[in-house]
């Protein structure tokens, strides 16, 4: 009762009627990316992470990686299912031909990033930490340096991470201390320590990639005096050959919540005075590096949250198909299936309208960072790219939210036997809780909507959403879901006013932003989403995603709008209570 | 920084200036408890929860309780801390004196029953379950097998159980078919199979009193053919003294997402045709004997669902205040504890009034016991009869909901550090959950709610809590707190609106109101609540309360009342979308 079906309908849906991908197959640069091919493509991987990938979620939970002095051993079946994906040429999809890749759009790969954390959240660590890589290294590396690296990652021969995190270094980034020494023959001495560092150490290839943020001796305090290095596990001579090991330790890995199956390491990096790095890109623009490949890394992690959604939602469907028990008020007879009942009903299309929302959002984005690269007009490529600095925390925060929302109301659909762990509901509720933490934890993704988006081009990017908002309204006056207009546009007008109230409160008292931003987040996301689904339902007159639009718009999106009075309240009330100093 | 402290002082207020304490200690029955005994008494049990119990919390999850064929080791320190219980009175505390127990107010045994869940949910299952037993037997059992029984479990030298469920038997308690046969001695033979038995089988106690719904041969199908029984682990002399060991056997125990602490047991009554019970008050009267002992029992799980609350908003509390990361938005200067962010404050806020929100319906249901039960007028009795009845639902389904709310915005206040098991951030998460599942779902407590309860007495339960609803806003008008007056009266207004829809529902499409239940709870508890923390707030001047009233009812309430036209829309929506058959 654990199967996990990577459904290509529905990405096929998402992908043309939500997101508009057709545009992107309209693209020169992606000429061959026929419906034809889209749709093969999909189902072969749909049938790898259906068959090779998912089959590995319960039992590598249960075996975990295991740490050692010499390394970290991960899970039974762990090194073939990559192998799979490599060959597949499955990490390597978005990336240039030139490096090895497959050159297909990024928006495509999103449903890679979907489907693999569905299959197992544990296992796709390693994808989505080789891909950012591959992104950094990509926009910010010397052709000699990426030409070195980039197809051992894109080929999946090598694996890479991110290591941004030290102890007293955590969402304040500025603040790490790792330290950089220059060298007479231009590579630097690395010395530091780094946290939570995923798949920093395995048994899966021959060599791993660590992208290290560092601070070169003399530089400028805070974000502004760091370094984005590569610092390889073993040495990489300049033939792309492997050479002696670099000084670089796994010293211990954690003990987690979820994801058991990934290794997550605290990194020595020179404790023998004798790690190389390499410096990627300028000195001191390791933060820029970091950000310019954080639209896509925090997409992924929308979608993983999203992916482990979906699960929880097939899982929990075929429990409510399968359990009888009960006879269901309003019936008369014997004991039914379960989902017959009005309250498992409910649980089902509360969660599947979130699952829809997210997809939206998150499918949206990818298709606007494909355009906002490579369309050939640069208002399109600006317009795009306000799209995606708009959705990209939308992405990320609510996906990974509604992830941790559905994962539970899976768990009370299986009721008894959610709490038990064999029935996977439990896993994927303890996995998925890491998604709103990592890569910026939520209140991030909120701030940067509610502060930095919201402002960004005097404010172009929101109001442009709230155009498309009301022009969508319009449509469906004159369609059959014209009841869907007013409240669409009753969403607007909150949306509308609370980010009024947001630009003003900046001047005067921006921590009352602050206080608001993720019921902010929230509001707006729902509001999107409600557009992209409106306006698939009208064009696509598919019948179940009228009933999911009207559901989600008449039935949830309220609850959302509700929590603008809160917002435009302000924070006084949130530092209001006289706490003792310290509780203990 | 995983420390539990159990606060007498949040008890005291809640006891006396939310909940109407003072009626009870004014009762014949309980002349002696005074303020001073209370304060003693409290002060003295909140010690053992915060010195003996919560130090076992994290090792106990991590050893977990262990099966072997022989039996189940329960973690280290358990036994000692059953011991400390069991000595100072704490298991009868509110057990009448002629079995030995202490008759305290069984509103003041639900202080402890809020603070030993805090302290270890899984140790306190043991303490659930013999209670419920001791109650189970206090109300149906004959003097004999109450002088038997009652005084050994009493005083914790043995534990008790409640078997329920069967695989084929959890919310539909009617589909059980676990047999009795009757034997010539007036005893029963019983045989089947229990499953989800907490505490069914341990190494702390000599003995264990399994309590046992059965069918005894021949009776009627469904809930009305079910009896009760005791099933001792060991058999019981008449004169009290321990015989030989009964035909009862744990086969297994579950893996499961929390509480590891506790043994969750599938039992073997009767394989070898030997397993003796002993019936319990009248045959087929088995779901009364149930029902009757339910209203405590679901106010101690929603107890559960509180002190988990509270202990995660105690950890997250502290890690926000130690904690220093990042420079505040509005701040100027360095780094500061993460308490001073907007957003941090925002999620503690948020935490707090909820569980002031939960403790005020759990504490107020207390009371409302010890009146129904105690008072010496009739009218009384019977007015409190009608508070309990309507509060039961939403103390069990509220508090646990909140309970797991609130447990994940602590794991997020500690971010990267939530996601490891050493803060203990993540076992409240995980442990949290079963509450929402256990002792009926809180699907089941809704419908409770919205279908017996609200036609109860022909709506006269639901009716006077909005008398006394809109009484309190009348109070308020000549307050500090007038401007909490109209949104309490709008909130009422919307109950009433949704309560009468439901009433009009049932005689239409009954399913109409059950798909709606879940959400009305919400609206309706919060409702409630917002009433008691405003009349507290009035009452007492506090200024700390003032702040959490205002916030809860001006911020929180009008989130849930945002429900209302949804609920209002019925089920047809919750039922239209086309499902394929099996989804697989």
């Amino acid at each position: 009762m654990d199967g996990y079906r990577a459904s290509v309908e529905d990405a096929l849906f998402t992908l043309y009627q939500v997101a508009g991908f057709e545009r992107v197959a309209a693209l020169p640069d992606f000429a061959e990316v026929t419906p034809d091919v889209v749709d093969a493509l999909l189902r072969e991987a749909a049938r790898m992470c259906t068959e090779v990938i998912a089959p590995l979620n319960a039992p590598s939970d249960r075996q975990g990686a295991r740490w050692h002095p010499d390394g970290v051993a991960f899970p039974d079946g762990y090194g073939e299912a990559w192998r799979v994906l490599s060959e597949g040429g499955w990490i390597g999809l978005p990336v240039a031909s030139e490096f090895g890749g497959q050159a297909m759009p990024l928006s495509l790969f999103n449903v890679l990033a979907e489907w693999v954390p569905a299959a197992s959240l544990a296992f796709a660590q390693t994808l989505t930490l080789t891909s950012s890589a591959i992104e950094a290294l990509t926009e910010h590396a010397s052709p000699e340096l990426q030409a070195r690296f980039i197809p051992k990652l894109a080929g999946g021969e090598w694996t890479g991470t991110m290591n941004l995190t030290e102890p007293q270094a955590g969402s304040d980034v500025g603040a790490l201390t790792t330290r950089a020494i220059p060298q007479a023959d231009g590579t630097y001495l690395i010395k530091g320590q780094k946290i939570y560092i995923t798949s920093g150490e395995h048994d899966m290839t021959d060599n791993i990639v660590h992208l290290v943020l560092a601070r070169i001796d003399g530089a400028p305090a805070g974000t502004r005096g760091i370094s984005l290095f590569i610092v390889p596990k073993r040495r990489v001579l300049s033939d792309g050959s492997l050479g002696p090991s670099n000084d670089v330790r796994c010293t211990s890995i954690e003990e987690k919540l979820g994801i058991h199956g990934s290794s997550t390491c605290v990194m020595a990096y020179g404790d023998a005075d004798a790690c190389e790095g390499l410096l990627v890109g300028e000195p001191h623009r390791g933060m820029a590096a970091m950000f310019t490949m954080m639209n896509a890394a925090r997409v992924h992690v929308g979608l993983q949250g999203l992916g482990c959604a979906e699960r929880a939602y097939q899982g929990a469907l075929q429990w409510a198909q399968d359990r009888v028990q009960g006879v269901p008020v309003g019936t008369s007879g014997g004991a039914r299936p379960i989902i017959e009942h009005p309250d498992v009903r409910r649980m089902l299309m509360d969660m599947r309208v979130k699952i829809e929302a997210a997809r939206a959002i998150c499918y949206r984005a990818g298709v606007a960072l494909d355009l906002s690269q490579r369309h050939p007009e640069a208002a399109v490529r600006a317009e795009e790219k306000g799209v995606i600095d708009l959705l990209t925390p939308m992405a990320k925060a609510y996906s990974t939210d509604i992830g941790c929302e559905v994962a539970s109301e899976a768990v009370q659909v299986f009721g008894g036997m959610g709490f038990v762990e064999e029935t996977g509901a439990a896993q994927i509720y303890r996995d998925v809780r890491i998604t709103p933490i990592y890569e910026g934890t939520n209140g991030i993704q909120a701030w940067d909507l509610a502060n930095r988006k919201l402002r960004m081009r005097g404010g172009e990017l929101w109001r442009a959403e709230l155009d498309r908002l009301r022009a969508e309204a319009t449509e469906l006056e004159t369609s059959s879901l014209a009841s869907l207009a007013p409240p669409l546009r009753a969403a607007a007008d909150r949306v509308q006013a609370v980010a009024e109230w947001c630009l003003e409160r900046h001047d005067i008292s921006p921590r009352d932003v602050a206080g608001g931003s993720v019921p902010f987040l929230r509001m707006f996301s729902e509001t999107v989403a409600a557009r992209l689904m409106a306006s698939a339902a009208r064009r696509s007159g598919d019948s179940n995603r009228e009933v999911l639009a009207r559901y989600f718009i008449e039935r949830h999106l309220p609850l959302s709008l509700a929590r603008g009075p809160a917002i435009m309240k302000g924070a006084d009330d949130l530092f209001a209570l006289n706490l003792p100093a310290i509780q203990r």
